[in-house]
């Protein structure tokens, strides 16, 4: 099969077909302790007024709030002693708490109060912070580690959450066995950071047939195959996936990455084929088959980069009609630096990089001193 | 015991201490899979060129660009056939690589080319992207999918990365059996997210005695020690940490966070005590305990939220002498409007914000349109 780089898709073609295509997962439930960075799957409501009681904010004497009018250091007054601690639900005909340094025990086993209180001082109210039936967290919420404080003080002890996706990385073995798998680590990685789980990662002969029936095995949510998509008569990504299902893009106006491939097996399951060569792999990973995983996941799909508006400090050039990456260092702050680019150096323009720029299709890149969007790594 | 709140040290001066006392952990090897996320603790150089020698970019036919001097579609020059795929190595006399679809093999075994090529035409060079032991990946760095993909492309296995800090969590036992732990899987949480392992989570009698024996054991890097650090008589946990090492700060001048200790024990491990109260435990592992923890891993020991400026819509009011944490809601873009207080509704208000303001010691607040320094919570 050759493929015609003429009837390139637009990226926004191939990100509307994902879009389109895939769905969040359904649910699950999951502990407490494993529930952080999932997306949460339903609102949280309070099933009991929280607090539930009036309690004491800290350790102290819980008093009638009444009976400390008029107390001073001039008039102290000497009241019931009811200690309490920090917690505690305040006993019955108490309002407010006294704190531990600010009474003194007498001999008489009472408290000398040497000023005054107002109904609620140092006192958690009950419902303060939330009346019964009231929304805690709302659904699609990533959960942080604040979220799982709340629900352990409310009691909960798992959470519904959105089950994490299922990855089959699939990578068509080349016929050059000296050719290091450079790629396997790295998607793993990416897949890991997007919360997917690899169920699966392993090397396919790359003939039609066998890619083909690898792509229709079950068992994942998603299929990523990795190589066999360009040109060359050993490339048989796409057919495959034609024959294994719907090959619904082929191509995409993206540099580094235009051998793409979209589409899904027999049984639905999404599948994006990715090219070989590392730089290319990661960026249809970045902007397609990450995408698909965040999506399926819950997660905002679009890219997990910070971006800031910066100031180029050279010329960006594009091509026209092709949507770029263009690798940047930001060493001067609010600068972005254009560095040597994924056809010059492969992978390594992205370890060299700060961040980068996307340059869409209808530009034909930036001057010097433009301000442009930039994606900044997070490797600090 | 009880804590004079006159005497209450500085956050500069605890941020200090921790500095101070807290060294980067040593480095051990990680497997290529799972060094995603650490930091690197050593340089990684290139071993060998890469790329090692002359290989084509792109499937095709590999030529001598002097023999294409002169092709055209009005001149196709015949020459000797030799397929190369992508990545292979070129032939020995050749340098450039006439594309697949741009060559047509003929009948007499010969391949017809239509365009002249220059030398190094769709040739990875060998050495381009990095000369023999050029420098990779600086040690230091945070290890994204990038780096583990050009690590594996230069047939690394294994990475030198700094050790995951092993922190020991100890929760006081209240002696209200009614209370839940609710800080547990919220300091797990925070911990994991610092890239720390929880290497032991236990309830400890909050007696005096068996807390400094707790806080004598060894077998990890940090201790945290939850509950029992105010003024109460059942608070016990800074004189245990006196007996069992060093008590060197207890009371910071911090809200919601006052009661926080700062220490070692006799073998020198840092010790950090968090008040029981669940916002002023939070806080008090954001600042302190977080810090030292991520120092100990070699990463940046700031707080990890991205922060931003934006523009106050009401008054925030601060105590002067006190440091305090005041949470922001971030409904329209640029703006952060205060919301209900951590004294008025405890982690009910780290769960209901966007984001923070940190008002400084110095400061007693800002009012309405004051332009602040948000920390956002990273929740999409």
């Amino acid at each position: 099969m050759r493929l015609s780089m003429v009837g390139l898709s637009s990226v926004d073609t191939a990100l509307t077909w994902i879009d389109t295509a895939i769905r969040r997962l359904g649910e699950e439930d999951a502990p407490l302790r494993e529930a952080m960075g999932r997306v949460l799957a339903e609102d949280i409501r309070a099933e009991w007024p929280i607090p539930t009681q009036d309690s004491a904010v800290l350790d102290g004497f819980a008093v009638s709030a009444h009976e400390t009018l008029g107390a001073s250091a001039y008039n102290p007054l000497s009241l019931p002693l009811i200690e309490v601690a920090a917690g505690a639900a305040l006993p019955a005909g108490t309002n407010a708490v006294v704190p531990l340094e600010h009474g003194e025990p007498d001999e008489a086993g009472r408290v000398v109060v040497v000023e005054a209180l107002a109904p609620g001082d140092n006192v958690d109210r009950q419902s303060t912070v939330a009346a019964a039936g009231a929304l805690l967290i709302s659904a699609g919420t990533l959960l942080g580690p604040r979220h799982i404080g709340i629900c352990a003080a409310t009691g909960l002890t798992q959470l519904p959450v959105v089950r994490r996706p299922r990855v089959r990385v699939m990578v068509a073995r080349t016929t050059r066995s000296s050719t290091v798998d450079s790629n396997g680590p790295m998607l793993c990685g990416l897949v890991e950071r997007d919360r997917g789980i690899v169920s699966q990662y392993i090397a396919v002969d790359r003939r039609r047939s066998a890619l083909a029936e690898a792509l229709a095995t079950g068992g994942s949510d998603i299929v990523l195959l990795v190589g066999g998509t360009g040109p060359g008569h050993d490339d048989q990504a796409a057919p495959a996936l034609a024959a294994a299902g719907e090959l619904a893009i082929h191509g995409v106006a993206l540099r580094p990455a235009e051998t793409v491939g979209l589409g899904r097996n027999a049984s639905g399951v999404p599948v994006v084929l990715l090219p070989g060569s590392p730089a290319a792999c990661l960026w249809s990973y970045e902007l397609f088959a990450g995408r698909a995983i965040r999506r399926l996941g819950g997660r905002n799909p679009e890219l997990p980069h910070r971006s800031f508006m910066m100031t180029t400090t050279r010329k960006i050039v594009s091509l026209i009609g092709m949507t770029e990456i263009c690798p940047v260092r930001c060493r001067l702050a609010g600068t972005a630096e254009p560095i040597a680019s994924f056809a010059e150096i492969g992978l390594m323009a992205a370890v060299n990089a700060d961040g980068f720029v996307i340059v869409p299709e209808t530009s034909e890149g930036y001057p010097s001193g433009a301000s442009v969007n930039v994606y900044r790594y997070d490797d600090r």
